[in-house]
């Protein structure tokens, strides 16, 4: 960071002689809950969710800037804890809050903006996929749809199950762990196709196959569901498939790399790369579309 | 650009090796309101504020990305007008809308992330006034403040005064008009200070004394009262100015310079930098601390 905050705007150097950049706006009440979520937790996966977009491009983050919206009753206290989250979050990958903007709102409103340093690499976006290619996913998939799924239980009833069993996935939906060393690795393995994971496996590598122009079919038996998260599925009768295949907020990586690609064990291979042959879409093997529950899981 | 939107994120060319980027966040009720203003202001208005807070630091305005906060009754057309007016206050100094984040809102959110380039410039800050220079400002003062004076008087009242000679205020209000060559320029003619005025004149000089350790003191009889400015005062019953110390939202440019700066006629000259003698501020020559009305000028 060359000036941070203070003055007119922040400069930052970008050595590359490209600057990657991300905005999110976070709503209060649609993205967190200032109930089931502290402040810092809060911050923490505001700036993860952003510094999260920068790595999908194969690009180390640098800085967020951050334009916050601050209803009257927020404590000084609750507002350190957003901040020291950002900057604890930003530490992770080397970045610094380089600057800011605090507005009265009714709601808590949290703008994030992520910048990112390419280091002479080729971004990956999420057009490059090609047939031969494999799907290869790194990070958890499904633990914070699974957390929410858990509180969202526990608002209902008090016996929403094992608090003992929840505890893992409520911490992954307060906060995301992004795999963001993964992001650049992948670009240096020569990945073709890259996104984070934030509308869900399925949806997103809906997303590469259209832009690409490809068929994507996920294997369902490489897709792994955790002990513990099948036993939270089943106290709350819900299929942990569900939120492996179209949970959010855990800011996993997904990949497309040549089939030949020396990938390192934080890549798990979980599908190929087909001809599109007449429709570009995502769709798990085995799962015919006349199969009922699981036609909302084809993008 | 390199990389529009669709992407995780953009990616835009930064060839100086430094990013400049500055984010503000507005909100419907705070910053603007439907009823007083087009989607199509509003987005110029939004992008302005941003891209004047890039030139202010002597950079060419580069980008903007921007995370948008929509309640369910937004229209399409208003959007499109808001996009639109992104889009056209951008390409007044060559730059993009290179991406966004829609999310749903009680109200109207803006957050606008700009970037800049400083084209191999020194930047400027609010920390080198010394004493000797001379403070000069581009652009116009008290302009937007009158036109929301006027909005806000005919809000209480049917004769809130002329609609005429309040056109071009209100105009202001809606629409600023920043002198964005004014920027790189003063950076060019070896401005040694400088800030985009937002919270207005007094104010925003009162940063820069407070960050170079000086003092402050504009020459009253430089600050120009259009005459048109000084009818809609009279007609409101408000001090003209009062609307030019204070009034922000013109995003006016206000710089100090070496005395034998060869200024050319877009800046002009309404005051002196001096020794801080104990305390850096900033203030109107004449008017003492005993005065009563003008004891808020002081900052």
């Amino acid at each position: 960071m060359i000036l941070g905050p203070g003055d007119d705007a922040a400069i930052l150097e970008a050595p590359d002689g490209r600057v990657v950049v991300s905005t999110d706006l976070l709503i209060e009440g649609r993205h967190f809950r200032r109930d089931w979520s502290s402040g810092y937790d809060i911050g923490r996966k505001a700036a993860a969710q952003n510094l999260s977009d920068i790595v999908a491009m194969g690009a180390n983050p640098t800085a967020i800037v951050v334009g916050l919206g601050l209803p009257g009753e927020a404590s000084a206290e609750w507002l350190d804890a957003l901040t020291d989250g950002f900057r604890d979050e930003c530490a992770l990958v080397g970045a610094t809050v380089a600057g800011g903007d605090i507005a009265r709102s009714d709601t808590v409103v949290i703008g994030v903006t992520a910048l990112g340093d390419l280091g002479g690499r080729t971004p990956v976006t999420r057009s490059g996929a090609r047939p031969g290619d494999v799907v290869a996913v790194a990070g958890r998939l499904g633990y914070a749809a699974a957390g929410l799924a858990y509180l969202s239980a526990e608002q209902r009833s008090a016996e929403a199950g094992s608090a003992e069993i929840a505890d893992e996935f409520v911490a992954a939906h307060r906060r995301p762990a992004p795999p963001y060393a993964c992001g650049p690795e992948a670009a240096g393995l020569g990945a073709t196709a890259m996104l984070d994971v934030s509308d869900g496996l399925l949806q997103d590598l809906g997303h590469v196959a259209t832009a690409s122009g490809v068929r994507i079919v996920l294997d369902p038996g490489a897709l792994p569901v955790p002990e513990a998260m099948a036993r939270l599925a089943a106290e709350l009768g819900a299929d942990p498939l569900e939120w492996v295949l179209t949970g959010g907020d855990d800011h996993a990586l997904a990949a497309t790399f040549p089939r030949d690609a020396p990938l390192p064990p934080s890549w798990r291979v979980v599908g190929q790369v087909s001809v599109a042959d007449g429709e570009a879409k995502a769709e798990v093997s085995g799962r015919a579309e006349a199969s009922g529950g699981w036609d909302h899981f084809r993008e």
